[in-house]
């Protein structure tokens, strides 16, 4: 049994725009979202192995056409971050407040915003990414690991001051799964 | 002049929901967005001064408490990031393309997503934090430069895994904006 949450959404939400979406190959998330959690599509080996392919593969993230501009400079940049919306995660696995982190049985339910679930009141995902090149208003990048025609809602430069941290602790399942994709 | 997108926004746009709220002392942000681009509010020196006293003041993230089984297990992070909606941008600013970086003039126009703008398509805004505690259904974090009552979309655990990137190149003003603020 997964906790929910039973508030009702707020009448008034935010609207977000989709600036783009996300061209590539993967066609399904290994992690697929339901109403009762999230699932892991393929064996642990399996997913590593996905993990791992998606630093090499290329995605395209194509911008829409009359915002080309928003993209001046940006291949200044070897690394930026994208958030995009993923788009298959069904309403009603927003509403879950706890998983087990990658639908993995041998961990404990743990609070959303502890972990990476695609599930979350906004699947709102984000990634740092390699970007190889910029062509008009499509960039190709390499390490997306989002579902193709995904829509893209905001993409940031990725300056390593804003994530050199000291002293970071995690926790120790968090560490495990660190530990297993490497 | 700054260039504007001339598209209207989407009809069916993505309805993003509040989870919480930021609770912090900062009326007003040091960037102001208005249909022209961005200006700072202080001169570059006051400008510096309060991003470091930023790194050390205590913000409350009140998450809303219906939902505060979300945050299980979240305190055995020493960093989180936070994704906040930049309220105090006007819905105007939202369809700019480029702007003068932190709004000063010796810059030249770049693409917003080439910079670090309150002003841009979706103002989601994203901060690494520290957090020094949870209480109920209340985060305190310090390093959070948002201003109060901004509300927040997203919590995210910080993984170093997930940042630790190898030749990382950024663009030379940039970098000049970064060594002003050491």
């Amino acid at each position: 049994m997964v906790k929910k949450d039973s508030s009702s959404p707020s009448p008034a939400g935010i609207i977000v725009r989709e600036v783009g979406t996300i061209r590539n190959g993967v066609k399904k998330p290994f992690l697929e979202a339901g109403d009762d959690g999230i699932t892991m599509r393929e064996n642990v080996d399996a997913v590593r192995r996905r993990i791992r392919r998606t630093q090499d593969d290329i995605s395209e993230i194509v911008i829409n056409e009359e915002m080309t501009d928003i993209l001046h400079g940006i291949d200044e940049y070897s690394h930026i971050i994208v958030l995009y919306w993923a788009h298959k995660v069904p309403e009603s696995s927003r509403m879950l407040t706890q998983v087990r982190p990658m639908g993995r049985d041998e961990f404990p339910l743990m609070g959303i915003f502890s972990t990476c679930s695609p599930a979350r009141p906004n699947p709102i995902l984000m990634t740092v990414v390699r970007l190889h090149g910029k062509n008009k208003n499509t960039l190709s990048v390499s390490g997306l690991d989002a579902v193709d025609e995904s829509p893209v809602i905001d993409i940031k430069p990725f300056v390593k001051n804003f994530y050199d941290k000291e002293n970071i602790r995690i926790p120790e399942w968090m560490q495990r799964l660190c530990d297993e994709m490497e």
